[in-house]
């Protein structure tokens, strides 16, 4: 069939617009009929070039909501009509991962996926005989796309596209660290570093999860009102602090962080987010994802004295089981998402939303279809 | 009092045993009389001068057991006779870090056994106008001491000195960073970096703690054979494994290790120890003291997918909770101690433990008094 997408030639060029080429669904695979798709900064990420596993021409977007217009062979539980996310993280409920019970990352399709293609290991997008990568497994930038069955979240049916879509990565992302990675407890002192689209959704992740102190971190003033409204009780902006930044912070919760969030994906401010926790038991978790080749460093002496290095993917969020909870949240009023949403546009402007996060003017465009 | 103890005067020098003038326990206070003390290489590390917060002139030594022989004012849980073993980690039970319920690591008197002092800031050992220096808190190279009543474990007395001494630092710290910190639960896979005398404990915590694999990594061939018999299950020389180590721990263990340890101090290692841990769930516990300065380092795309990176002080156990409990251990034949005591000398002949243990012919050293 043919379907409209934004289709990415290159690095650093604009989304190309046009229309492409969809295979249907193979066993084991949906047909979903996307309804709106949130522009993120791992979008950006690959789009610039600094992803080093990334794949060209390549269609983006991994933020999606829709509905199932068609299943391939054996999928069972899925049915025409259903409203789903896709889920750049999989819950395949067989392989080791899934069956820890510790862990998220489900590999059943790891390895396709990060080649860009089907688990058959073949692409269903193309334009004339050149084959387009699918990107995370889900390019949500197409107004139709293909995924796996064990890639999709049944939802609601009355959750709105254009704001649940961001369910989809950023709200799951930051909640999810909270309530699933770090554990957050009520009673804590938490400080986060960066207020975007993440940094956001953990503030109100902590403000759920009962934490008394949400310090927010971040050099950009306009963030502040914002950030209150979500849960923030302190704002602290690193240009205007006196002296070192993390003595603040440890003065500022009374010896330090019981949890700390890196939002950003600067190892910089990773060293800054784990030094600022409460000797004995204060968790830093990493969320941001930082540039290729880059380490984060400390002295192992902060580690030995009671301090607990962690990362997030997800939010730690099984994709099929917790992402319908996050909508139910949602509609239930528990978590806000309506306000992070700063901009909604056409895919036929997709490229303008692209330059409002690379600008910091927005928090998140939507693009609906 | 005069009291018989092996004097550190400065670094990279012998010991002087001789006769040290020690006053009587204050408020708060408790003169022990020693029995034994093992020799650590937290001692050596400081003799060394690489220790940046050494302070000479000192008496070493924090690997002790003995007998409360008298009581300042006002110490009410414990009386003469008691069997006692010396707490470089202290437990108050009323400090924000003893209430924390998170953490074994009491801060009451962390500033002052920092300075080598007392609590009230001054020391009890001198010879003629000269003071010498406390070290962590307990001095045990010296037939006497005087401690603080919260840095005493008070034991079962049928306990023999000579081994218990090590449950005052190395066994505790191996054990316990097993059963404290990462909470090794059975059918778990372990690697563990170091077969010296913490590693050695850290492997009979594994096995303990019910560990189905227990990984053995040594450059010292001659490690082996008594590893096994404490529970390691396969012994990993660096030097004859052909390609990565790495990826090597990775394969033997099925995908990584649930549980690594770092039994050394070295930065490098540390890192071996985390990589080699399993995507999504592996946890690395440091307990290792790595050089002054030294740094730590990683992608933090290992914590992102799921590694946890860790720190142990003195096995995560409270001391005079669970300090008496290893002793049981012992006791009832859960642990062993008495093969990793491979030398026994006299007081007068203490330097030549520091030079066994130089030469790596010792697992631990006791003086016995």
């Amino acid at each position: 069939m043919q379907v409209r997408a934004a289709v990415a030639y290159e690095a650093k060029k604009p989304l190309v617009v046009e229309t492409v080429e969809l295979e249907g669904p193979k066993a084991g695979e949906v047909l979903v009929e996307l309804k709106a798709t949130g522009i993120c900064h791992t979008d950006e990420f690959t789009l610039s070039g600094a992803d080093p596993e990334g794949l060209f021409p390549v269609i983006f977007g991994h933020e999606g909501a829709g509905v199932v217009v068609d299943l391939g062979p054996g999928v069972t539980s899925l049915a025409k009509g259903d409203h789903v996310i896709p889920l750049y993280t999989p819950e395949c409920r067989q392989c080791k991962s899934c069956l820890s019970r510790k862990t998220n990352l489900c590999t059943k399709i790891r390895a396709t996926q990060g080649k860009g293609v089907m688990p058959d290991g073949t692409s269903r997008f193309s334009i004339g005989k050149t084959k387009l990568h699918h990107y995370m497994g889900c390019s949500t930038f197409s107004n139709y796309t293909v995924l796996p069955e064990i890639a999709l979240a049944k939802i609601r049916p009355d959750a709105p596209f254009d704001k649940v879509c961001y369910v989809g990565c950023g709200v799951t992302t930051g909640v999810g660290a909270v309530v699933n990675t770090a554990k957050v407890d009520p009673g804590s002192n938490v400080v986060v570093f960066g207020l975007g689209g993440i940094g956001l959704n953990v503030v109100q992740g902590a403000r759920i999860a009962g934490a008394d102190m949400i310090v927010g971190v971040d050099i950009n003033p306009q963030r502040e009102a914002l950030a209150k409204q979500f849960g923030m009780t302190h704002f602290v902006n690193p240009k205007t602090v006196k002296g070192d930044l993390v003595s603040h912070l440890v003065d500022l919760t009374n010896g330090g962080a019981d949890y700390s969030f890196e939002c950003v994906g600067s190892v910089d401010l990773m060293r800054q987010a784990l030094e600022c926790c409460h000797r004995g038991w204060g968790e830093s978790i990493i969320i941001g994802v930082a540039g290729a080749g880059q380490e984060i460093k400390t002295r192992p002496f902060q580690l030995v004295t009671g301090r607990v290095w962690k990362g997030s993917a997800f939010g730690g969020a099984r994709g099929r089981t917790d992402t319908p909870k996050i909508v139910d949240w949602y509609m239930n009023g528990k978590i806000e998402i309506d306000p992070l949403i700063t901009h909604t546009l056409p895919l036929d402007r997709i490229n303008e939303g692209f330059d409002l996060m690379r600008a910091g003017q927005s928090i998140r465009t939507v693009v609906v279809y």
